[in-house]
């Protein structure tokens, strides 16, 4: 940039109205190279799959399979099949493209570009594959949480208005993804909901069938989490990780991804708002976990897990509290 | 669909990129008859109420009660009524729709449709009535809001950034919906503020003058809730149901939306961050719950619930954590 | 307005649809006058800050940091610092304008305009200063979840997913305009990141490098809290105000705002899930606070305070629970 | 409104800013109010079909006829149909609630609400029934612009680009509305392709097959026209009514919608640009019309009508022109 | 911009990928700022005013004047007068924003700010003013072209689809805007009506009431231009400037704006497609102007004037045309 | 596509409702097949280029060439060449990719990927390196305009609102995308200028320095039209191609695009509003076209050609006219 010309077009009484952004945009430019360099990436960095894609992929298959509830349009009734194959069509082109991007990211960015579209339609077409298990896995965690929650008035509501269920359709879709090897988009989606709901469910987590989230907020699910058939959280419940080796191991640089460390939760357990369960323990089937306990061992079939008795004072009135 | 003239149309030599799409809609198809059966609704089902809409007809309510701080734009003085009544007539006429759908979708939908619009009109206007007491008591959470958080520095900062007052507004007039037989639309509307603020309160609970949320995200007020007045919790706080019957009702697949079920906390009670109350017990005037205490039976007035002493160790340096 | 005009223009026959919106318009503007008037604001109002203008420059600014993840487009590498400029002098141009707003709304109304531009436009380039330090002080935020979080794959991934990164960007901007004495934007954009992570920052809050939140959703850290290097939390976690003399003081009307009030967080100390600590404590350096806990005490380096001893009972299958 | 109140509400010091804006609504009521008397609609007037819905139905219906080509977007093989019977389902529930209005519109507003609505859907599908037809002749549309256009390099670019199609596919739609006896819908069609390409096509006229307008701008063609097959016409060719007894007629304010007034030409025909041909003439086969004349009666098969001779002067250098 | 730094982020390999922009860059600057010289800028170049913001502020005025026609929403009978004082009030403001950018850019520009902000509000009201009798003049518009077009069905169908009616709505809001010497801002609202319905009306012509254009493509109404009442023109017709001193001033760089230079075209006129009328002559009342004409002298009162005799020859079948 | 499933899912009472899509779809798919069988192409029709992303390259290039009027925001001087090159790379992005739409789709697409990848940025560099002449043209042409123009206040004035100049900056971006080999690109970008303006110039025409186009609607500039320096063309301008060959070559099915078939218009010529001249006609040095005329022989050079007289004749008061 030739500082002369610039200096030309401007005048000289307003000297003050100028950013002087040209160090801001070298110094901003020195750090970014350091950054890149302190990584190994010199090279012009790939582009990540496109949160917005993503949105529209998700909200494409949730209306493919709620077509009535979730497609906010009015559809006769000879015409839903129309739509369902439309939104499927529509999905799975963009879906490809962005499994695209995210092998052209990973490791296998060295596949050549013929064999990386062939490969990105094989594994869209595998996702596609599972939407109908998908579906039915969701009614059961709507019938769940149509049965438990007092306050729910039909299952429509549920699916329209429940944090929980927005919730697990996209854990639900992303679980698939991540089983496919998409680590990055299937984490993408959860973080969508996450935003959304306050419920952080880690697409790598095994959940059965007959799941009821109530409220959600703060619910956090780890990424090898195991939750059988018919388990009710509340919100803030925490299944997370087991934490000292992970300071250990990071210490060694060390990733353990798939390392199982965090809780397996069996058939019909529920457990209480703001529990929090921590390492790879086992919370023995049928057994309920109270509010705001924490859990670090196993817990046997059948338990009642409770917190410690909390202290009441009366005060004398108009003391300081 | 003929599969001949499909087949015509098709090239051979890219078969792989087809999605194969005929199969997914069908076995989509299946399960939604299925679940339609298993719900006796073989009919078309019916349109429920639109988020969309409804996040309109708030902000236009919204914009009405503040027009100088809610409308984001710059109104004359002399012209605030003009955009007042333009707000209030947008809002009602979208309202009024939206109450229909409902009323459609309820077991009212018996109603023949002059019926219909005509009992429409009527809750609208009902509705409508109350924003002027809607009005004073959001400015009492706001002047609460600011005299007890020390952070606060004007009420025009307190109604423009903070997640308690967002959550309150949308409360405050799902629960006038609710009030008003209207239990969908009342949902959606807290369920929308909810994911905008991680504060969930169900618009049939009771809460009185100059309430004030701190922070508020995993906040859950349950439906039976009664509040008194100023009233102060803080972010985390659970006023939730009693657990056992509702499992236990449940099984009788009976549903008993307003049978109390949650707490009643007396006047200028104030509740610290994830303490979780729960099933109708009473909170006692004046008393001061801490943080992360589960509280199931009553507390008396002027009392001061403290969690158990954690314990403390030191532990040598270097040792795993 | 004319009512005889306004009769005429309706007809007789369904004056039933009619909202009788004028008497609502008139006690909306009572209830507003009476607000006004008991702050002693009779004036026309000010306009604040625009909360989608702010999301707009935040966005600016993250994309001139990150470039090549955040801008959302493919970029030339020969055309990254047109793209940086580019970005660096929208967000410059269109904070200065809402700083020119808050300070006309602010007690410095009384500059004269020509004054608050030039003010404007000083307090901007001292902000813009500050981003190349912030880029550096992210850098480490990233890195440091990166290598804490066994489940992260790739410091991209942290960057594009995580919201405890998307809370600092919005934190350490929103510090930077904090220190320019410029509260109200501040803490519109540490609302803008609550809203979508459910992490409350206070723009006050002084947190140094290296600074990881794990999954973040109920995380709130106060106006004045300060935190060291290599701190991290868990999602849930709250370093709180002492509550007693806020009380207090508010009876008196007193505003403390920047009177600490909330922990000292030293170097190296790691906080999980849903643990409370309130008031100005110190916990030392090194020292881990387990879940659920309430600290309201000064905690020595190097050591673990853990949650006292749950309950648990095996309960007789088949019994209500 | 009560301007005691409001005038509290106004500070002294800038009553110039005050738009007095409560006299002019006042007027504009009055001007109002005359009108509506002055027609002898006292009543709150009906709603109009909605001109962007319009423009909805027919993007729908143009994707639908050529998918590939103006649904701007990529389907795959195996999913056209999908696509296609969607845009019909969502143009065909728009276009049914606009006929719905139009007929409230019309003096067929007597109808019940119920028998209207099954009017709406009667004309809907008969106006779907056309689509395959209009297809047809678009067909032969692009193909004679193709042939005759030696610009042309495809039949694609034909229909991507050129506006006398785009001014076709709106009349042929709207002609078939036309002939459902649903005038209003189908002039607003017509006047949308008018206002994007300057071709004002009323949809009353009959267009045979093979029609080619080269360039279109300035092209008026009146409704009771007549024109065969392989006709081409240029920009600026009009095809006008009859002047004299239309003034006459409109003198005793009689409508005479449907009277033949309007040129009828034969097969074959060409009419170069800027042609006027006014009235029911005859332009007989094969003809040619040069541009720029002005034709107000028959023209015999095979006949070829140029301008009168132009005067050409050379002139001395210099002159004033 | 230092070219050392950008050569170590790109990578060797891909160097053809790469714009060279930097080079473009500077070229534009160098045109850029000669251009700037050559007129005497050397200065920051004053901002226009917006097309986007008249375009809203011209949809606001047409709402305010008809809302039930051009609101495009539902309005309740006792709440019309809310949506049309918001609409002023809406108008107004934006308004007087781009009146005093107009001044700014103008010779005015030499206004102290508090001035400009004053003369502002002072046109915004003047043009405010104008308002109901510009509604009346549009009345007679739409009720000539319904009395006059035998295809016209209604008054609302010429009100919402006409487009000389929408020519008209901006012309005769852009004339008063134009006699409140703006004339930058009322060319931009003719622009906007010329490019949606080709009709091109200068701001400053005088044209009085019950005006009708018929189909309006190509009809082109210049600065000087005085239309009496009762004319009725066609598509394509010229009403243009005298050519001769045109280039003849121009040679002297002379501007000649308002110099009368444009037909005068007495009541009761009409004239047909394409018919051009050049320089300031006479169109002696009750004349007709046959199609595609060219009169550059008076024409007395009651005179018919038709294009010379074309010739018609018939040819022989098969020979080249 | 399974009925008895589908029956099912109808209810029996409201068969009226069905669209009855599913023949319409068979037969739109029917004809569909026979148009692309007729054309020879059974396979997957490829995309065309995106007239969406088309103008938007068209927006960033004006935008990049006149960044103080037509980029609509306000830039800091220091930061204009930021915005230059952050519009050049996002424009020369976009549009490589459109190129290499084009290429895939025309003849060329037997290339491989990467070839394709390589040629369109070539292309795109090249159209590049144009921008700097085009904005000189551009500047000669609103100069001519401007001096030309007694109604023309300012040259920023026929820069922001003269829709001669908005046609040209099209045409002159599109004739060098044109030349680049690109003739669909070109189109596209020259049909979008038509919509708007009403100018119809093909981009393969060629146009010298200062040229004035005053009005602009209905003017038409054939392929292989060449215009010298200086030319002045009024609104329904015709320079079109000779009509009777292209109907003899049409019949055999030769396209003849760029055969020379337009006219050739010398230096300082002017044409008046709707003259047509057609065919490879020469008009000589500083000749004058008048209005209405059809010119299709060559014209010496400083001559004037002017319509033949019209009839005027005197018609006595209150005949039928």
């Amino acid at each position: 940039m030739n500082p002369d010309v610039v200096m030309h077009e401007c005048s000289v009484n307003d000297v003050s109205t100028a950013w002087e952004i040209d160090p801001i945009v070298e110094a901003l430019r020195s750090v970014r190279t350091q950054s890149l360099n302190s990584r190994n990436r010199f090279d012009n960095p790939t582009v990540l799959p496109s949160k917005k894609r993503i949105e529209a992929i998700i909200e494409s298959f949730s209306a493919a399979m709620f077509p009535h509830r979730l497609s906010h349009r009015q559809l006769q009734r000879d015409c839903v099949d129309f739509f369902v194959g439309q939104q499927l069509d529509s999905a799975c082109t963009n879906l490809a493209e962005q499994i695209r991007v995210e092998l052209e990211y990973s490791e296998e960015s060295s596949m050549h570009s013929g064999k990386l579209a062939e490969e990105s339609n094989l594994r869209t077409k595998a996702i596609l594959q599972q939407l109908p298990t998908i579906r039915k896995l969701l009614d059961s965690d709507i019938q769940a949480t149509y049965l438990l929650d007092p306050a729910a008035r039909s299952q429509d509501e549920v699916l329209a208005c429940y944090p929980g269920i927005l919730a697990l359709i996209h854990y639900r879709i992303a679980h698939a993804i991540y089983l496919a090897n998409l680590p990055l988009i299937a984490r993408m989606i959860t973080e969508i909901a996450h935003s959304k709901t306050g419920i952080d469910i880690h697409p790598g987590a095994h959940i059965d069938r007959s799941f009821f989230i109530d409220h959600g907020t703060g619910v956090v699910i780890g990424e090898t989490t195991i939750i059988g058939q018919n388990v009710r959280i509340h919100h803030g419940v925490t299944l997370g990780g087991s934490s000292n080796y992970t300071t250990a191991s990071a210490a060694f640089g060390e990733k353990q991804w798939k390392v199982p460390r965090h809780p397996i939760v069996h058939d019909n357990v529920t457990i209480f708002a703001d529990a929090t369960i921590l390492g790879r323990v086992r919370i023995g089937e049928g057994s309920i976990i109270g509010s705001n306990v924490c859990v670090t061992d196993d817990v046997p079939a059948f338990s009642r897990v409770m917190q410690a008795q909390s202290t009441l004072n009366s005060f004398i009135e108009g003391a300081g509290i």
